[in-house]
């Protein structure tokens, strides 16, 4: 091949990929289930509309058949035929190919509220897991998840922690999550359980890591390779420390950190911001360079984990 | 005079300009005034310990007498003898200069609690705000102020607001201050009553002011030329939008701004930073520069206003 035809062929290979590549739909919780059903009618969008074949998945909760009961409806609602609940009460179960066989054909898969570390604890690296994954990345499945769903998204998963008056040391502690984002962290019921301070103890000690802060009935989508999305009631706030000085490997736990120099921003409902490289993209309006450098890192196709 | 001479003699009247400048200290509210009384301790050593002469300006409260009661107590269990309260209650009471003479030779003003509005209705503009200034910036007196004798501090003022979960256009209205901070403005009572939000929605619309949210039980200690210094239970907050992208010109009033590039610095109680320039200023600590931008602002002299 010439060079221009490598060329050529990188570009189509990408193009490839990232048609192949489904979209993560991440909601800070309470999102509409009644009324509008704003994001949950743009999650079956995403999910193939009317002909999607969409998988609850309910592991997070301890009332698993109501949180059921609650998406089927919804579901059903707008439209969509094929609605399956994938009831796991172990790892057994998630690591059962004969229990989990509907993921293999699932165009949207759908994590409720609950508790992030009870989902991880039982389907964290299980068949279901690696399924998942490939269904987001080789099938283009559209990835949803509220709540302790939302925060279970990332590669480090913010597992627990006290929303104080100010950042501590010590007081968040991560766990390992599902890993469709990296170097990013979920929060969610953001605004309304005023979590910023949880959320700057984790980038105070983990600095790494962006802090993304998803309001209730409020969601990220986010595109492969294309760009992001904020809809719903609420915004999306992203704290970025990776420039910042601090003080906390000097300090003792449960005291509040020096912080200078945290970037952040607010993203309210209805921003949209395309890759410049996008099809499609806007020429006339530039991105800011510290949020093109989040949309590069939160965009850019992570490997098969 | 040679250059090096003009040099000097530069140098020389800089540091007596400095020494004749007094020390603000500014308190976000509900400062201790029983136990401890750590911020009024410090507030009456810069006013000259038992020698100093404190007088209380109560115009801000409705409730004057009360206000001066608390403080009296406070000031004499501190060892001051000389407590003296201005009593005003017009703008003709503070032109008055026999009845505000006790101003000439204070060498610390306390500011209470109670509504800025208020406050800047009755002293803004007056002689008493003249001598107030003159009283700091030659003669070395210490200027504190409490909640609204906080927010009062600066030139723009936050004179109301609601603290919404969000930044909302339109939701903050600024005033005019005493002017002792410039291209700063205050908010106080800040993590207690959740305010970020608020200080938001005034950096979102003045770009060029940087907010300063103080904590309860809190104050931010300014020396002129010299450095600042953060005391008490809380922590101060300083918001930078200088560098932001914005929507705000676009949107309506009370819609949510997008705010990109927002930076943001945490200091805690026991938070000290002298300017490189100042005498006794540690060699080997390098001062972050965004920071170094608000201890240059914060600290330098502002002409007689």
């Amino acid at each position: 091949m010439t060079p221009r035809e490598q060329t050529q062929d990188q570009q189509a290979q990408e193009r490839q990929l990232r048609e192949s590549h489904g979209h993560l739909v991440i909601i800070g919780g309470h999102e509409d289930r009644k009324r509008d059903k704003e994001i949950l009618t743009r999650f079956v969008e995403l999910s193939g509309g009317a002909d999607a074949k969409i998988v609850v998945i309910s592991a997070a909760s301890t009332v698993a058949d109501e949180m059921w009961q609650i998406y089927d409806k919804a579901f059903g609602e707008l439209g969509v035929a094929t609605r399956v609940h994938l009831h796991l009460q172990s790892r057994q179960d998630a690591n059962d190919e004969a229990h989990i066989k509907d993921i293999l054909d699932a165009t949207g898969i759908f994590m409720t509220g609950g508790d992030q570390k009870r989902l991880l604890a039982i389907i964290g690296g299980t068949a279901l897991d690696h399924r998942m994954h490939e269904a987001l990345k080789l099938r283009g499945a559209c990835i949803g998840g509220t709540s302790a769903g939302a925060s279970a998204m990332s590669g480090h998963m913010l597992a627990q922690g006290r929303a104080e008056l100010h950042p501590e040391k010590g007081s968040v502690s991560l766990g390992a999550g599902l890993g469709f984002l990296h170097k990013m962290v979920v929060d969610q019921h953001f605004s309304e359980r005023q979590r910023l301070s949880r959320l700057l103890s984790v980038v105070a000690q983990n600095p790494y890591l962006q802090g993304i802060g998803i309001d209730e009935d409020t969601a990220l989508v986010i595109e492969r390779g294309v760009g992001i999305e904020v809809l719903g009631e609420g915004a999306v706030t992203i704290v970025d420390g990776r420039n910042m000085s601090t003080n906390i490997a000097e300090i003792k736990d449960n005291e509040t950190p020096e912080l200078i120099d945290v970037r952040l921003h607010l993203l309210p409902s209805g921003s949209k911001y395309r890759l410049p490289s996008a099809d499609g993209a806007p020429e006339d309006r530039r991105i800011p360079q510290p949020l093109l450098e989040f949309l590069e890192n939160v965009t850019k196709r992570n490997p098969l984990s």
